[in-house]
């Protein structure tokens, strides 16, 4: 009986989202295997790659029955077909019997996408696909965007007032979104690969940027194994201004300062890395040229976390894939700061957005938008 | 067998919703007849209020029964025991033999509330509710306000980017929010009493202010019905600025002009009505008294659809129950100008609010929000 492709397909993708917080700089993967030779089609083992360095998917899921002989495989993303910490998953398959390869996506990798496919098709496992390829590409949106273009997927998050507003004039600010919210940021840095913030915001918050496992809001074990994994905190510093007591530092995981002067505190150098950049915060292509360097560091989806200025020089930039604004119930009034540093004289400079997604995360409402180019 | 009063409350508040663009300044009222003497209670006829002038909804209900003896009749507002335009309800259902009333609410006149369920009970009625109150006031927020506090409901609409800006600075502006969320206007306006503007939006933007059958996005007759009663258009013109032949003034529909020095154009004087003030827009207590004027003309629901300056003045001044704004996809920058113009300076003086609701409307999201009190 010819099974449902979507209905395994959609396990499979449920599977490769448990590891959202801790494959990088890996990709999300999910997998099944199927029987099919029965009255019903009906998995017979399950798996997801949970970790780099650890199997992947196909792997873990192959490792669940006695003999794969004549089962259907569904995995998200093309099995690969390279030597990398884990043999190539296409030669496990082949190895095991596999009958059928149901696949998500292909490898997003122009340079070897469909080379798994086509060494399974070799081997003559019939191979199907893509199914589902909406859902499989949303699972690791920042994999794809730095394995088709070398940069890195940006998203940024502000808070603000119903009107656009972040902090009074005088910078006097406090959180003006509520604990759920705060939760739901945790989240978007545990998935993320690298937090990027300015100076500033790490001199006037004392901000740490870490991932809290208690602020998670996750089941205490994957909560523990995705703050295990901290992401790179990137801090535009130019003069070299982080003060050696700071939070930043003294909070573990580790920290890239992106600089043109070197530290004066030298003890300091061996916990952070540095990256020598001429004037970064003014200009958009020092800004490209540093998402360049973190999607050379494999990093996937980058996290910026900053003030209205550093946020607006993406902006301005067009750096940006994803704006995340948590609205809160109140209105800071017309000398307050704005939601961007973002000066526009006449109308038709304005950046258009497509709004994808709204929704009440507590009291606060967050709002996902996407830039829309100034041409369409 | 005892009925269920919610359904047929229900039932009552839907043919209230029939008359929410045609009422005014009458209170929206559904009512339904139901026998009970059967094995299951069964609605026998229907009403509702539909246009001031015209019968309550008890009267069209009990129209619609050669006898109502020994009904039951679900009213959403207690019946009037006063003699209007229309004869007092409460004697009408005695008279038509109701055995059973069951109100949505009592009459929010605090001078006249119970008064009708009093008549209705010493002639032997059984009178039960409040039953669903709080939808039943929902019905009606501008004249239970009104009778309670001898002011209008106020709402404030606007239009923004998602970053917090309704116009350029330069005064440059064009729709940012799409048609749907003009038609969701126009049925804001319907669904009001009176439109409160400043001088300066008439001028800027030749703003008509009308309510336009064509863009109500209604059935054909409740369209026509809306706009046959168009909602007093009430222009704060001090200086009497407003210019012969404006749109405001050569569409129909009534206007008042606040202002403390005449036209200079006295043709035009039999068009409109005019109010003197001394100094608007500045001053709180100018708005307060232009809302108790507006009250004692029957106004329920007044919509301030302005601009950032007096838009904020009504809001500085504490007079306004709800927010409305229509959240267009865009950006348009810093220097743009600010939803209100409502300077604070600092954390403070925000303006808490309650947000109750944000739903897309086309491709812009309506959020509605209404003020918290600085106690609370």
């Amino acid at each position: 009986m010819t099974p449902d492709h979507s209905r395994f397909m959609a396990r499979a993708l449920q599977l490769a989202e448990r590891g959202r917080y801790t494959t990088q700089p890996n990709p999300r993967v999910g997998c099944v295997l199927v029987r099919t030779d029965g009255a019903t089609p009906e998995i017979v083992a399950e798996g997801w790659h949970q970790c780099a360095g650890q199997p992947h998917a196909e792997i873990n899921a192959l490792a669940g029955v006695d003999s794969a002989q004549g089962l259907t495989a569904y995995v998200t993303l093309e099995p690969c077909n390279h030597q990398g910490r884990t043999g190539p998953c296409s030669a496990a398959l082949i190895e095991a019997g596999i009958r059928t390869v149901v696949y998500g996506m292909q490898d997003p990798n122009p340079k070897v996408a469909g080379q798994g496919l086509q060494r399974l098709h070799e081997a003559g496992v019939d191979v199907i696909g893509p199914v589902m390829e909406a859902q499989a590409e949303a699972l690791n949106p920042g994999f794809i965007k730095r394995m088709r273009t070398g940069l890195p997927l940006v998203r940024v998050k502000l808070a603000m007032s119903l009107d656009g507003r972040t902090a009074m004039a005088s910078g006097e600010s406090q959180w003006i979104t509520g604990p759920e919210a705060r939760g739901d940021v945790q989240r978007l840095r545990a998935a993320s690969c690298a937090i990027v913030t300015g100076i500033d915001t790490v001199l006037h918050d004392n901000a740490a940027l870490t991932v809290r496992a208690a602020q998670l809001e996750l089941p205490a074990d994957e909560a523990a194994a995705a703050a295990a994994q901290q992401p790179l905190r990137v801090v535009l510093d130019r003069r070299s201004r982080l003060p050696q007591g700071c939070r930043l530092l003294s909070l573990p995981g580790p920290v890239l300062l992106v600089q043109n002067q070197p530290l004066t505190y030298p003890d300091a150098v061996a916990r952070v890395e540095t990256l020598s950049m001429a004037d970064q915060q003014s200009d958009g292509g020092d800004l490209l040229a540093l998402l360049q360097a973190l999607a050379k560091r494999e990093c996937n989806e980058v996290l910026v976390e900053a003030g209205s200025r550093l946020a607006g020089s993406f902006m301005g930039a067009g750096l940006v894939d994803e704006l995340i604004v948590y609205m809160a119930p109140t209105l800071l009034g017309s000398s307050a700061r704005p939601l961007l540093q973002l000066p526009l004289a006449n109308m038709a400079e304005q950046l258009r957005l497509d709004i994808v997604d709204v929704r009440a995360v507590g009291h606060d409402w967050r709002i996902t938008a996407r830039p829309v180019a100034r041409d369409s």
